[in-house]
């Protein structure tokens, strides 16, 4: 069912020294940050051949990733985000399978603009996952 | 500098569980497992089209992913591998910008049998990341 790694996400508490780490001292192709107000994040993508790293910021008072950089205070991996062909095939199979998928459930529109749905961490090796329909 | 994403390693308390999660729920292509006793883990690979996801069981009594473990009993992202082409020069780079490499700093034989650094993972956003010799 799953596809290409679209992206890793990393939460960090301060953009620009993250994206100072991936362009200066990892060497990597970063972009401009975005602020995303919709989802309470600024977001900065490094370009790797393969696959993306998305750098997050919190945006706002309520982030959905103050909680968690709260924790983290050095920042850390957020979340994975798989691609599937069809969202709603995908979220089929995973409650046939006994998986939970967060919120009511339903595909949500997300940072880029495609339908996605997050997973509970608990039910994927403690790993919160991203499904985004490529 | 850093090139493809290599792998995100993900460990995990019960690595049989893991791969049915990965193969069952997930539907993605899972390796068998290979146990890596030089390096205290048992892995196996799920092959995305663009990367890996690398699933790190605990092998022996003193597993280097022990500690993380006890840390994260339902498991966790451990690391991020990117492929660097000169791991020498990457190093040498990574130095002069005031990064630190664990252990003595030298390139290791790591469980793909190719160089590799271990970075610290407060000086890259939170993450421990693998420099592997592509």
């Amino acid at each position: 069912m799953i596809g290409r790694l679209n992206h890793v996400a990393i939460a960090v508490p301060d953009l620009a020294a993250a994206a100072a780490v991936y362009r200066q001292t990892l060497g990597a192709s970063v972009s401009e940050p975005a602020e995303q107000p919709e989802h309470g994040v600024v977001t900065v993508f490094v370009e790797l051949p393969n696959t993306k790293i998305e750098l997050l910021g919190a945006l706002g008072e309520g982030s959905p990733i103050a909680a968690f950089l709260e924790r983290n205070a050095a920042g850390g991996i957020h979340h994975l985000c798989y691609e599937v062909a069809d969202i709603e095939a995908a979220r089929a199979q995973l409650v046939s399978q006994g998986a939970r998928v967060l919120g009511d459930g339903s595909p949500k529109i997300g940072a880029h603009g495609k339908r996605v749905l997050f997973l509970h961490p608990k039910d994927f090796c403690g790993t919160l996952v991203e499904l985004e329909e490529a």
